[in-house]
């Protein structure tokens, strides 16, 4: 019965490449037509549980089947499994069980995503406080933990994430003394720079006490403790006006419930001349729900906003969109430097963690990145204030000759 | 009773600056602090039918009055009575029945936007099928009908809308012999100058039978016949694919029931490595309605959208917001040349039509331009494509030296 469940949602999923699958009893089928404009790739269920799981939610199986090698792929191709996977589910043909599940999670998403403070802190947790060992191991100098900035595609993960703090310390505008608020501070890289590069006051609030810990003694190393403070705060909890607000991969750790809030908080703290620039992960297509398995085991409370939806959250505060910057491919180039270099320090991780948490890992590098380059994921940035006036009448000053963010 | 009835809406919506009104019956009273934040304006009303009006319908009745003189501004500063009407609007004081006709207004958008084919070309025919003369009295030397491209807020109009045309064409990323459509294409100047200094090859659709004459004549005396072909049509009715389309300050007649009509069909039309350019005047306002004044006397079936809801009909075609521009007080300052040019031939507009013509020609000028002022609107450059990497990965080619877009 599972097998002929899983059979026809395969059947009506698989319109683009092909997928050979393997069952548990020996025997082998075959979905989709083949061709160039997808892969064709061939995959083995080991046992019958894992097919019932597949069969009944796979958007959740097939992760936690990957995770446990219960489902095998030939030569370990996970990058052509994912993207024959989700080019075929960006084309809209799921069906059955797993379009209920899928329309389930939008209805639910409210409760889901309410993310009080204290669940945020625990969401945060979940993430933000594994080892700081695990993070060098991907991560580039500064450890940026969000979507790098290339040029062009050949450019390092070193580089092209200078450019995204250039770009953006360029979108601020920051003069000498400005009070800068970057809200989820990480582990302090836009703080630092914001501080060093362009003479800013700088708060940074984050929720993870591991970040936060680092953060500090990053700031005590560079001397720039005078200038830059981190607080371990949700950021509904701050106080006072900032003449710049930043906050970078931040966002989609509010949850759709909570976008008014967030952004009635950001229009609160901003001075009158004020600008805000808000880095986020978008999705190009209607709003939704957020993947099962990124939600159990990657990202609790997360969720990809809508241009739609994050729009209609700010035409509410009276905040004033002054630009829209939206970021194609840079994510999923970030993401393929992270997995060669997390890939590279393999045996590491698993010493660090285990073998599954590994593989967990893995998984979640690859299918982010195959979703930013099939599946419709973007990165929005918005550049907010509340006078219009607080930028120039142009963008020109975004590509001056000259200026680093340039 | 009206009098009351005005004095309690004015009480309550005048917060900042003043307003000193004097009656029919000759009293006079006083309304707002007064301050160096908004202008001080005193008003005459001559009778008691303006006075009901006024008190039962503030917002179609100020322009009708100021039509017919039957409101008078010391100075006939129209200009103050509006950046003091508008400043105070966009503070969200109003009250009362004004309060509640906007509501009603927002509830039965869906009747007075419905724009099918017969009726948008009616409504299209009330504006643009006016005499071409009124027209030259203040557009460009290319009468385009749009918001220009201020690099400084000194530059000429032609000079801006000159700027404004190689903008656009640098986002389309022209190549010689592309196709493009413009949908909604005026007097045919963006059209004669994609194919004159471009090479594209052309196809403008309008609804207005004045344009069109216009439009080819001009195609004509270019030379250009064999390259832009203009017709009378709905966008609804072009077949086909494109390379590019392009559709500047059209959008705001589409009415926001047809906005998932609209993009549909722009997703239609566009080959898959295409590239659109939607230019539209928006609000940073939520969702709402469209002035009653405008749409009776200036737009009827008009609605200027908000960025939220027209993403959520984006999202719904699979098309692929690749940039977002925002352009703010770009076309306050292209309203101003328009109202300069318009009062140095004011004496030929009024034997073109009547006093009354050009007093409302005049209010409707000086209220769009204080509305980009002072009250929330602002110009949208949406940038489409079908595949994510139709465009470069960052902006910079928009903003190269030598670039005639930049």
């Amino acid at each position: 019965m599972w097998q002929k469940l899983l059979d026809a949602y395969l059947k009506s999923l698989i319109r683009t490449g092909a997928l050979t699958l393997t069952l548990p009893d020996g025997t082998t089928r075959r979905f989709g037509p083949g061709g160039p404009d997808a892969p064709d790739v061939a995959v083995t269920i080991t046992d019958e549980a894992t097919l019932k799981a597949l069969a009944t939610n796979p958007q959740l199986a097939l992760g936690e089947a990957y995770m446990d090698q219960r489902l095998t792929i030939a030569g370990d191709d996970l990058h052509g499994l994912l993207e024959l996977v989700l080019r075929n589910l960006a084309h809209g043909h799921e069906r059955g069980l797993a379009k209920l599940q899928a329309a389930l999670r939008d209805l639910t998403r409210g409760i889901a995503q309410r993310n009080p403070a204290a669940r945020s802190k625990a969401n945060v947790a979940h993430h933000y406080d594994l080892s700081g060992a695990l993070y060098d191991f991907f991560l580039d100098e500064d450890r940026q933990y969000s979507c790098a900035y290339f040029k062009t595609p050949g450019d390092s993960l070193d580089q092209a994430q200078r450019q995204k703090k250039a770009h953006i310390a360029g979108k601020l505008r920051l003069e000498p003394g400005m009070t800068v608020l970057d809200i989820g501070c990480g582990w302090g890289g836009m703080g630092l720079t914001l501080a060093r590069d362009y003479g800013a006051e700088v708060l940074g609030v984050t929720l993870s006490e591991e970040q936060l810990k680092v953060a500090r003694a990053r700031a005590e190393a560079a001397g720039l403790s005078n200038r830059v403070r981190f607080e371990l705060m949700d950021y509904r909890a701050v106080a006072g006006q900032f003449d710049r607000i930043v906050s970078v991969g931040m966002f989609e750790h509010v949850g759709a419930p909570n976008f008014a809030t967030y952004f009635g908080k950001v229009r609160e703290l901003l001075k009158p001349e004020g600008v805000a620039l808000i880095h986020t992960i978008g999705r190009f297509t209607p709003p939704g729900s957020t993947n099962p398995w990124i939600t159990r085991y990657i990202f609790p409370g997360g969720y990809i906003p809508a241009l739609s939806e994050t729009m209609a959250a700010v035409e509410k505060t009276g905040l004033v969109s002054t630009d829209v910057e939206v970021w194609r491919l840079h994510y999923a180039y970030t993401l393929r430097h992270w997995y060669d270099r997390f890939m590279a320090r393999q045996d590491e991780a698993v010493a660090l963690y285990d073998e599954r948490f590994v593989r967990m890992w893995k998984f979640y590098l690859v299918a982010s990145e195959q979703t930013f380059r099939f599946a419709g994921q973007c990165v929005f940035q918005l550049q907010l204030a509340r006078d219009q006036q607080a930028v120039p009448l142009t963008r020109d000053y975004l590509y001056a000759p000259g200026d680093p963010g340039a």
